[in-house]
């Protein structure tokens, strides 16, 4: 069994995997004759390719504990996936750099309010990690036809710890 | 002072306008080995026209209180606008046919637990109306050039009661 201790998620730290979509730093205005604050632009969507959209979609996560213990990781070649919670509780991102075609040296960080991840395409990733009550997120990633999700097992057996 | 009486916000009742995002009627699967399900493509994202792309952003609007006074209606020519709520509180939805170039009749609908709306692209619309309490919105739709926003005041003011 392998060991991995999570981290506080931050941008710095998911930069090579994508972005953190967070209201700190983000560009913002006023609209709406100031009734209304845009945070703009949080992420970059990566959809069109082969012929894809982007689309919409509502995940609900039944919830897991920690220690959590992970044997696959996944990615999809063809676009982007930005997870956006509907709530500020923490969940887990695990991510890995690509290592010929498998999952290179996994890392692990946990959320801290209100924080969504944008997936790069390609990128590994563990399929959704939500902790303490089931969890919704509105999920922006591609539409189409193609072969967009591949899978990979890990070698060994993985525990994430907090 | 034209009176306008808001009515729930349904699927049919919206459906000349855009999309509601909701729950209830979406294509559903299970995803990850069960433990989460995909309510799957919730709403037609419209923002490639003239070299466009989707972009994501959070806006944060403060609350107003009805009954509501209107007096201008707003359409965005070169794509739909998004909006989903990241709680279940209510909010207006004041929306409009077109007629001529400009907002037809008024329609305004109250949203009923967990619904987003997607304008169509070019379709009339008031700008964001929360109630209660400040909320946000996670809100899909096109960046990049070009003239997007075209504003239209109301030819006499508009309430709108519930």
């Amino acid at each position: 069994m392998n060991l991995l201790q999570a981290r506080p998620l931050t941008k710095e730290v998911f930069a090579p995997f994508g972005q953190v979509i967070e209201l700190d730093g983000a560009r913002q205005f006023d609209i709406n004759g100031g009734t209304t604050r845009r945070f703009h632009d949080l992420a970059a969507i990566d959809a069109l390719a082969d012929g894809g959209r982007p689309i919409v979609n509502l995940f609900r996560a039944q919830p897991r504990s920690l220690p959590l213990r992970l044997s696959l990781m996944e990615r999809h070649p063809l676009g982007s996936q930005a997870f956006i919670p509907l709530t500020t509780r923490p969940y887990v991102v695990v991510v890995a750099p690509d290592a010929g075609g498998r999952p290179g040296p996994l890392q692990a960080f946990i959320t801290q309010g209100w924080q969504g991840v944008n997936y790069g395409r390609n990128v590994w990733h563990h399929p959704l990690l939500a902790l303490g009550e089931i969890s919704d997120f509105v999920v922006v990633d591609r539409g189409g036809e193609g072969r967009n999700l591949e899978e990979s097992p890990l070698a060994g057996e993985v525990e994430v710890r907090w």
